[in-house]
């Protein structure tokens, strides 16, 4: 099954509305969801904070509440995240050989992608502002909080 | 601090004790243990089984399990796995910046061990025929549940 532009720009809106969760949750607003032949296998966002866990970040939330899936299912799934995967969510998608990743952008934070391309990934950035402007609100009140997201010394 | 060849044995032992303690709740038998400055700061073992959870491999649910920390504190850990750590796992080690991986064998699997070092991390392998003895056993009654963990279709 191909998807559309329109297709990647619909499953990211789920993907926005896990990140906006997150916010109201007192979280850090990162969404992610997992597509199979269409439907929305699972979706999740940043438990940081509210789960003092640092493994959750949106795409590793996602797959968590995916649950357990073939290798035959991952391998046509697409995984829509509204920030450009980090080493570690990026580890996640070549473990289970997720062939697609689309972001919402890679301005607030640049992951793994040459990593993921270099594996066969192939990635789309639909370089949405809807998605800076919330990280940017997010990060000018929380610095600390980011910093350790992303494994960084606070300023 | 300097670990020596004894601390690492006596760390991979909390690490095997975990790996233990999945395959008597019907788990994949991998476990780890994060030790900074000489203290276990948490531990875990694989529970795909036990949660339904895909996240969770042994050095996942040890870094769940050790909570919030520091950059500061990770950059000074080492972190022990039964078994050479995944690319999702070493991906995690990666964002951390941990920075040393002491493995018990990796005849059972071989992880992402040429990304980890070409990345600055330490790696030491303290090929431990208990090790793989565990895995075997568990891989020869549950091939599929192994091929599942690691991303690969069943045989």
């Amino acid at each position: 099954m191909t998807l559309s532009t329109n297709d990647d720009l619909r499953f990211m809106q789920v993907a926005l509305e896990e990140a906006r969760t997150g916010l109201e949750e007192g979280g850090i607003p990162i969404g992610s969801c997992l597509v199979v032949d269409g439907e929305v296998l699972g979706k999740g966002h940043n438990r940081r904070m509210q789960q003092g866990n640092p493994i959750l970040h949106g795409e590793m939330d996602c797959l968590q509440n995916a649950g357990r899936q073939s290798a035959a299912t991952y391998r046509r799934a697409t995984i829509y995240t509204t920030l450009s995967p980090c080493d570690m969510c990026s580890g996640a998608i070549l473990l289970y050989e997720i062939p697609r990743v689309v972001l919402a952008e890679n301005h607030t934070f640049l992951g793994a992608e040459q990593l993921l391309t270099s594996r066969g990934v192939e990635l789309v950035n639909l370089d949405l502002d809807e998605a800076v402007e919330l990280m940017r609100r997010f990060i000018d009140a929380n610095p600390d909080v980011w910093s350790e997201d992303i494994g960084e010394e606070s300023e």
